[in-house]
């Protein structure tokens, strides 16, 4: 297929390199000349603009927006609308909060265009071992996209294969790496929770690392301190234990690198999903609190001191239970 | 009747007093004798150490000790049971584990003396206000002790009286400030929910006022800010709201002076009471997520960054999740 | 002043009658007519419906609505915005949401009218004690509106004064019962974060006292129960200690009447305010693990058993790990 | 090597099996003698008691006692301490306490006994994948015993080596699957904050797929449904994305055989590793609210309605809170 691809980014990039080489055709643009060009190398049509894209894609054009949430994705797809015809297909691969696709969808919908969002989860890892892909939008659209989902997935590879699934009650294309979640929004809203798990397991791999190091503490009377070797943890546990994963690899990469993992500051960044999964738990009402505290401890992590703890010695001060005895 | 009282810091100095005050007579020994001589001029009788204190204490003598938890209290209490005669009584008035309580009133009552563990809140402002008090210990001695305990009691005072109170369900001391909560122990374990309890309205209020104050953070678009007079909030919430509390009064006080609290470094200190209270939970196996996001939220303050945050940022790193595209 | 009224269940009718109580006129009105003769029995003056308000109220109406947040509220103020006239006051004293209180006083103040919300703590106990209120509006409409709400005020009462309150720093109505905020938004705000605390504080109570009342049961070892009287730790807590609050107060009188409060399911409703809390502090990106879990606790409560603790049985299942040894 | 098998359940019996099937000799020993012949029929030496076992086993005997933690390893321990001779080794390969290690390995060191404990996950599948062990105990043991650890490990298998591991600041035998943590104690220690993270990972999913199930509640309104396909979406994630990981994996297999997870209840047993990491959090004043949420949502999971449940009604009820408008 042709695929128009704006948004050239390290994601939107190798999703183009990784279409190619399955052999779709890529139009590529992005405010950036420089990736463009790069794109251009490995064999994509270089547009100049939306306007000199939709002319290179045919009819029933394939649109695929690769550019960060929010503002960005917003304006590309609402100048893309004035361009698109009745039968193409807009395409939002990025990070987009599911509400946005629902409103998007509709809007689109009301052009005879079709929208479909994709959430992709295997960051930067993906040119290499395939995208794992979450996608939203109406049956026949998501269907005829097939051959661009089918050559980005991973494929079935040499992942062992979940015994008991009864082929006419699930998605095939589940063991190849993509589903079709539901309506346009479903999609986000799949990744968008995966993210929110994403948060807790890393939070829960953070707090278990930190109370083995921190076993070493002078908090501990000496003799209840061990010195452990994290960096050999890590490693241990990815070898038949029950809490084997990818993020484990990952720590254990980490760690053999510089157990003490000095190059990073301690500030954790998030991105909205964490917080949208909160509030997709508030308005279904479901108690989350791991994922919760996950999201709060990154918040915490960038702040140096809370005007709440201050607070806290406030009161403390004022019934002068900091004193040695009793309050 | 005739106390000695052992330890003759902030608390138990004014423990003394409010004992004097009522007409009790006061033995008093400290390891600075300072504290021995301010509290011989007001009155009470200078003991040179705990030898000498059993001298001067009748038969029957009331030792009441009033020193930090843990080695202080446990090998005071140690020499006094070696000091004191059958029918005697060792009170613990300090913030003692109850398990250590129950542990050494086992052991004094083989010698036959009495064990009576009192905890004990209102902070500084006890010897004007009255102390509120938690009594372990068996019933026959608690009731002998009755006169100590009515003494440093708030009394009735003007709070109003709680509608509904049945005479023969109740223990009537509970309206005068204090109760016979059970065996030795219960006295200890019900302050120590208190302080647990405490630990989660403190931070409640604290994560309150955060929010308030940081409505008016540059995290917030312009448009969406508040720049909330914080002081004024605490007062008004003081006067007929449903969270006015003692808590919130010394807030308003600390805010009236300092709304910004530049007196506080932003580390906040925890007893043991809080982490006890925890462990109770968990034997109970009763979920407490409030009491410990608390108790936590303390450690937090005290640790600049945590390994854990690095941990999170090393898997960011690996997988790519740092950059602005989707995972 | 001549208030019209709208909306007289408990919370209307009560304001109405303290306001009457304090020499205002009311106009009232409500979908019941029955609502509307007893106030008009109290002395209100009985209006047939919104359009019959606008003419009974003189210029420079003041239209006080008191109904749900929500459709309730939203609905009535647009169409008294169509019967309005430039000049007039629209109070919201409901529990809206601030957000709506800033798009709906920009509306308003298009067509000249003033809109101020007023966030009301106090309950039921409100026409006795007086109501605890955060307002929100310009000031010049706040300060006009003066008479009203120091009418519904509690007032200096009883209370002790917090010391250190500097006359040129702070809102003297703060200690009256009421402060002006800020803009339009900022009363409901400072309300919203009020219930968020309440919350916390509520939950920190309800797990303390189930600590206390689980030492008795028999997943501990007979030796280690304490069965402890949970009424009168409730009584002697309100007596000095550093946890006394009204809250606590409540709790006492519940347990009085009946210390295992059989007349309660144990499911636990919320309103918006916990919720939009959360939501504010992850705006902010403030942590706030109390305010959160006592939230979640709430949901929790309402449900029997989440398909979350399924899946956790299914992994237990699936590694072994539900055998007695280890996983 | 030769070695005496106390407790042959499921976890002991498949480790006799897997070291007889690398040449190593073992005695075997249950309180069933079912158990006994079972293993014997395998190849394993019966023996018919402790006493016997003593007998059978060679000079500097190896014992390696397999039961529940608590009472069954103490006793077990305590018996083989009377039979044991100067340079035997004594292995605990359960779940016990770290605290409980420390201690007997000090006793038995006094009668020349060297302590080892060997903290063990993979489950029931370690006979057939390999046992990913975390083992504690003086170095010189240790490295003796290394053929049985060889023997019972995974060993490299086809699991992508860590890039980056330099060899003289790392344990060769981690890659293999088993490390020397530490002395006594360490290795459970090591396996207990393994459990710790293994709850939270468990919740982290656990919490993600109840929002995704809930996404269809009726709570919702019906435009802001989503009925998803919980079964392709697990199987999906196993398949290149960031969270794919065993329990996936295991939940993958779940899902596949009975998407509404129907065979199980909802109740969730936690087992004592849990509990005593977050001791392990509180002794060295680590925050770890994941894992205590953990936690707690297994002890919610097997209680009804809560006492707190009823307190937080009561106190509603008290303030009015229920009713439709403000309180």
């Amino acid at each position: 297929m042709k695929i128009g691809l704006v948004g050239l980014g390290r994601m939107g990039g190798n999703i183009a390199r990784r279409l190619m080489q399955a052999g779709h055709q890529v139009v590529a643009w992005d405010r950036s000349d420089e990736a463009v060009q790069a794109l251009a190398k490995d064999g994509a049509e270089a547009a100049t603009g939306l306007q000199d894209m939709a002319t290179k894609l045919a009819n029933k054009a394939v649109w695929w927006v690769m550019l960060p949430a929010g503002a960005p994705t917003e304006d590309t797809i609402a100048e893309i609308a004035k361009l698109a015809k009745d039968g193409d297909v807009v395409i939002d691969g990025g990070n987009s909060f599911y509400k946005d696709d629902i409103r998007r969808a509709k809007m689109l919908a009301e052009q005879g265009i079709h929208y479909v969002d994709v959430g992709t989860s295997g960051g930067v890892w993906g040119l290499e071992r395939g995208y794992c892909m979450m996608i939203g939008g109406d049956k026949e659209t998501v269907d005829h996209l097939d051959p661009i989902f089918d050559a980005l997935a991973p494929g079935l590879g040499d992942i062992v294969r979940t015994p008991g699934r009864v082929a006419d009650k699930v998605d095939a294309r589940a063991e190849k790496g993509y589903i079709h979640a539901g309506p346009a929004g479903a999609g986000h809203f799949v990744k968008m929770i995966h993210n929110g798990i994403e948060y807790g397991l890393m939070q829960a791999y953070a707090e278990g690392f930190d109370i083995l190091k921190s076993k070493n503490s002078d908090k501990l009377p000496e003799d209840e301190r061990f010195d452990l070797n994290l960096t050999d943890i890590a490693e241990v546990w990815r070898r038949g234990s029950v809490i084997s994963s990818w993020l484990l690899d990952l720590t254990a990469i980490a760690l053999a690198k510089d157990e003490m993992l000095e190059q990073f500051s301690g500030h954790v960044a998030d991105s909205g999903e964490g917080q949208w999964t909160i509030d997709a738990a508030m308005e279904e009402k479901v108690p989350a609190n791991v994922l919760t505290a996950s999201l709060f401890a990154r918040y915490r992590s960038r702040i140096e001191h809370t005007y709440g703890d201050k607070v806290l010695s406030a009161m403390r001060f004022g019934f002068g239970g900091h004193t040695e005895i009793p309050q």
